[in-house]
């Protein structure tokens, strides 16, 4: 037996391997992968070359590909004898029962996409969960408690701007109704509440770990970022992830003839929001952390008038908590200090903080199972402790459940991007060990 | 009579006055702020105040508003005795026939505003028009040639991004089918052309002024900067405007996850095109002149992706042609040197020249009957020789036919915003020296 690792977690023994031992069950690589392409028909998009899957994804939160997507997931799930739930936030379980009665251990992600998306994001993750689901199913095996398979809605924050809604909600951090009232980030009349309604998927079980419990959390995603692929190693056993905030800057400044009127009168939102966009990036750089904007909207957008009024986000992120806030404060004062000399009069700045995920450390005894499930399939030495640069559902389910997170090669570190790529190969390796970290999981608790 | 004043145009001597003698004639400034006033129900928008009068406006180029303030015009017009031609940009023409056949003297201006323009920015150069039209028919004054009140289309470039557009075609410096073919900002699917047929203004006759031709312009407008008002003169006597180009800039660099790609693998449209609108704003000031973006979308727009493209549009003006070419040159070099290198893995960089005015100097025989106009009613003390800073529809006239300009006061020099404003008197001053311009030149008419 592996023993928990890193710093302690409230880490308990589990109880010595009884039914299942890794490797044991082999996944169907060429099954999950033809059903991952097959449902990429639901929301492909961006094709950069001539095959059939070379095409990214833009299946946004709650749009019509993603009910597709959603009600396939539930129906294939059904006939491997699993039985479907569906939260107040779409949030969808589907339970196969175990030998005891108790809660179930967890394999979940999400099939929602960015609007310039790939393929694997999120998709892998539930596809390898199937593709576990399929296994254990056609081996007949019994687990010692249930599993359950979980799509979370509205992952990646790209249509309604808050990431990790659904698990979000979930957890506590996020109230139902401000998840609810969420506004589609290009119609501001469509609330989230109203397309989880309009598809089917406001489920009648609250949105809670308290009335909705889980004994444990695993996903698989891929890396995003280029540690595996530059350090050859197969497998990323993931410790935790790293803090992030997101920003609503809003620029006031006044409207005005960009031929007659001298610099020295104007208060142009645009140019002070140039300056705080690049002082962000020079601010975050010193601080060891990271920060981009994802979306601007001007007005009133005519090519002789300087804009009045500038929206836009940035998204900070730094792996300590405590250094994301320090971080944060310091882009808050400069772009303050900017918004008010950056254009000769000066414009009025707004900040707002819509979201906020702090640094998390994965559940040592998650992250045992997840290495005895790489050693026993693939060796020791494929494997690499490593963190997570993104936010994932597993960071919320963490917070209520041991959790943590199986990580596999992503080509060039890309993501949120049509062109984002892992080899079948690595997505096999990936589902397989999640596959087993969850039995190894499972065949250990005690209750 | 005045001399004529300045390099020399061709200037030829008017002959002596004849029929008409500045100040004889009196506009009635009530009624023409009345019908100002009242014809702004079309398109009246972001009201400032309580009062009926305290909104700007938002009438777009062949707008529903636009259309039903250019069939009052017409209508206005041929109750005086005008005949109506449109041409085939939708430029209106009223014909007030003379003592003798010949090209017309005109007074025009554009209907068309800004998205949060005011109530002055073109719309009071015609209804100053029309007003000596009202003043002249009611005296029943017998001019020696025709007069033309001219409404010129997409004067603003607001929704069809180009500025000076009617008239520019008029001019013979864009060609018909360019002009047609421009897309609306916020909808490529409607092109110029489809909205001039929409509302019946695609005109039978050339747009040209070969076979239209025009023996004069003359036209009043706010000055929309701050001159007048610091220095307490009445009117400014426009000796010309200054030279501007619009740029359309595409940064074309990859869409990255925001949180998992670390800086030095990334090529940031965003952070690469904020970079290049602060050093567009750091050259114009160092060559004396201007630069301002109006305009900036991005994609996919995604809090948590950083763009991959996003397209911008600058604004670049100095009082000299030459000049110009130089301010424009260095930043193009700086923006593609930016673009290389403002996102560490570097974005490419796509520029577009989409709009050239040259620097305008107006007519001598022009300036002087506006000199001559001002002196009569006010006093000499009361002038001052002013150049524009915005582009008009009269320097793009002033390359077929003798053109000037008269200014009045704009308070704090606001223009292109809802609070630009001219007080009643400053109106009726500038009325007056428009229509006794015209008609000083009308009367010194040999042919
Ligand atoms: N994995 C992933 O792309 N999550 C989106 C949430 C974020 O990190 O912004
Ligand atoms: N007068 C005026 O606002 N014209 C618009 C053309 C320009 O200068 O951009």
């Amino acid at each position: 037996l592996v023993q928990p690792r890193g710093p302690g977690h409230g880490a308990r023994a589990l109880g010595s391997t009884r039914s299942y031992t890794a490797g044991s069950l082999k996944i169907n690589a060429a099954r999950m992968m033809d059903s991952l392409h097959e449902t990429c028909k639901w929301g492909a998009a961006h094709p950069y070359g001539s095959g059939p899957t070379e095409t990214g994804m833009s299946r946004l939160t709650l749009d019509d590909n993603d009910f597709k997507a959603r009600r396939w997931l539930a129906k294939e799930a059904e006939s491997l004898g699993c039985t479907t739930k569906v939260d107040k936030m779409g949030n969808m379980f589907m339970f196969r029962p175990g030998k005891h009665q108790g809660h179930a251990t967890a394999v979940g992600s999400h099939l929602d996409t960015q609007p310039t998306g790939g393929r694997y994001d999120g998709i892998l993750g539930i596809h390898a969960a199937l593709e576990a689901f399929r296994t254990i199913h056609e081996n007949k095996l019994q687990t010692e408690y249930p599993l359950c398979l979980v799509n979370w809605t509205n992952e990646e924050g790209a249509r309604f701007p808050k990431s990790i809604t659904g698990s979000s909600v979930w957890n506590g951090d996020l109230a139902l109704d401000k998840a609810w009232a969420l506004q589609d980030v290009k119609d501001a009349s469509i609330t989230m509440r109203d397309e989880l309604e309009r598809g089917g998927f406001l489920g009648d079980v609250e949105a809670s770990y308290e009335s909705n419990p889980l004994a444990a959390h695993f996903e698989l995603h891929i890396e995003q970022g280029p540690i595996l692929e530059s350090t050859g190693k197969k497998v990323g056993i993931v410790q935790g992830g790293q803090a992030y905030r997101w920003i609503d800057v809003n620029v006031h400044g006044r409207d005005c003839h960009t031929g007659s009127t001298p610099f020295e009168t104007r208060s142009d939102a645009m140019l002070c929001a140039s300056r705080i966009i690049v002082e962000s990036n020079r601010i975050a750089k010193e601080h060891g952390g990271l920060a981009s904007t994802g979306i601007l909207r001007l007005s009133p957008g005519s090519v002789n008038t300087c804009p009045g009024h500038v929206f836009f986000t940035l998204d900070i992120r730094h792996p300590s908590t405590e250094r994301l806030a320090a971080l944060t404060s310091a882009i808050e004062a400069r772009s303050r200090a900017v918004a008010g000399t950056g254009s000769e009069r000066g414009c009025r700045l707004e900040w707002l903080e819509t979201f906020h995920s702090p640094a998390v450390e994965f559940h040592p005894d998650c992250i045992s199972s997840v290495r005895e499930a790489v050693e026993a399939n693939y060796g020791a030495e494929s494997g690499i402790d490593v963190f997570s640069g993104a936010g994932h559902d597993t960071c919320a389910t963490s917070k209520r459940c041991p959790s943590s997170m199986v990580f596999i090669t992503s080509r060039d570190g890309v993501s949120h991007n049509p062109l984002e790529y892992s080899s079948p190969e690595d997505c096999a390796i990936g589902a397989q060990v999640l596959m087993d970290a969850a039995l190894v999981y499972d065949a250990r608790r005690t209750a």
